[in-house]
């Protein structure tokens, strides 16, 4: 017997976020009520309004609330240089990381056709648009180190050079703040292939 | 730079969840955005409702939509049976686990001096007042085996034999698939001492 059919209901509900069981939505649930009531209702109000009003950038895909987001809008950016990454989490994470001024392009996920994920899939017709009428001269292949990042940034880099514009793909290497003895083979095969002269 | 206000204002309301830092946060309104915006939705719903009209039970004090909770209001529990617990989600955990048919009493906490958590706080005067009005003939102590919980159990033993009522205790013991060599020496002594007839 439950003492609350709405509580229940609410427990249900905060399971569509990923990573949270049964458990974890019970104890959410208990301490919205118990100690949060203001921040679950700001919560509810900001999840209304981001999920009617954010779409994806009508330039590089990304999440935005614009039909163009800020990044692409902004004058200050450097519209030779795109930036190709596979989610607008990526984007975040070089923006924070990095001082790179020009602009991305989000592929929203990587070639992966045993899930039925072609070129059309990952915006590839848009980005060919994009080679064609933009005056950009450095394409950076930004996506992940897996198996399906490499494939999608090795297919992007043939289409970049078809265009004649140079591709370039981020460091692969020895993580820094790591110990050698603890890196995995493949990278430190990479981190040595890819010495430099310093 | 930021591509959404919006979605960086979700990504900091998501955090009023326990347990769910930056990172998480940053998975979760990706998630919504891109695979569930219904769920999404919904759950804004459901906490909004919650948050309106969850309250607290007048007669055991656990959550509840209305004045008194099902459970309290169901005609088929046994009103001679008190279980005295700590949560809501202690009830809940009980009512799965056993064919418990009497009513609850949630302390929604347990005595702790130092935090400033005292009788008032945890109800004893409404669990006074219970004892003295109902029929209640036994009261099971299921608080939790920690130090707090147990000084809870004595404090409120103490005053259930004071109206002459029966005070027992959730049994302390091996967990049922444990194996001795694993199980702690508090609990095991415990166990050994409380060892009974088969």
């Amino acid at each position: 017997m439950d003492s609350s059919p709405l509580l229940q209901k609410l427990i249900n509900d905060l399971r569509c976020l990923p990573g949270v069981g049964p458990k974890s939505a019970q104890r959410m649930a208990f301490h919205l009520l118990e100690h949060d009531k203001q921040g679950a209702i700001g919560l509810a109000e900001s999840l209304i309004k981001a999920m009617e009003n954010i779409g994806h950038c009508s330039r590089c895909r990304t999440f935005s609330e614009h039909n163009i987001c800020t990044i692409c809008q902004s004058p200050k950016r450097d519209n030779q240089l795109l930036c190709i990454v596979e989610s607008p989490a990526d984007v975040r994470a070089l923006e924070q990381a990095t001082d790179y001024k020009g602009l991305y392009f989000v592929l929203m996920g990587h070639l992966s056709p045993i899930d039925g994920v072609g070129p059309e899939q990952i915006g590839i017709p848009q980005l060919r648009q994009k080679l064609q009428d933009e005056p950009i001269r450095e394409v950076i292949l930004a996506t992940n180190p897996t198996v399906e990042g490499e494939t999608t940034a090795h297919y992007i880099s043939e289409l970049v050079r078809s265009f004649n514009i140079v591709p370039t793909r981020i460091a692969h290497g020895v993580p820094v703040g790591g110990e050698l003895e603890y890196v995995d083979i493949n990278t430190l095969s990479h981190a040595f292939q890819g010495r430099r002269e310093v």
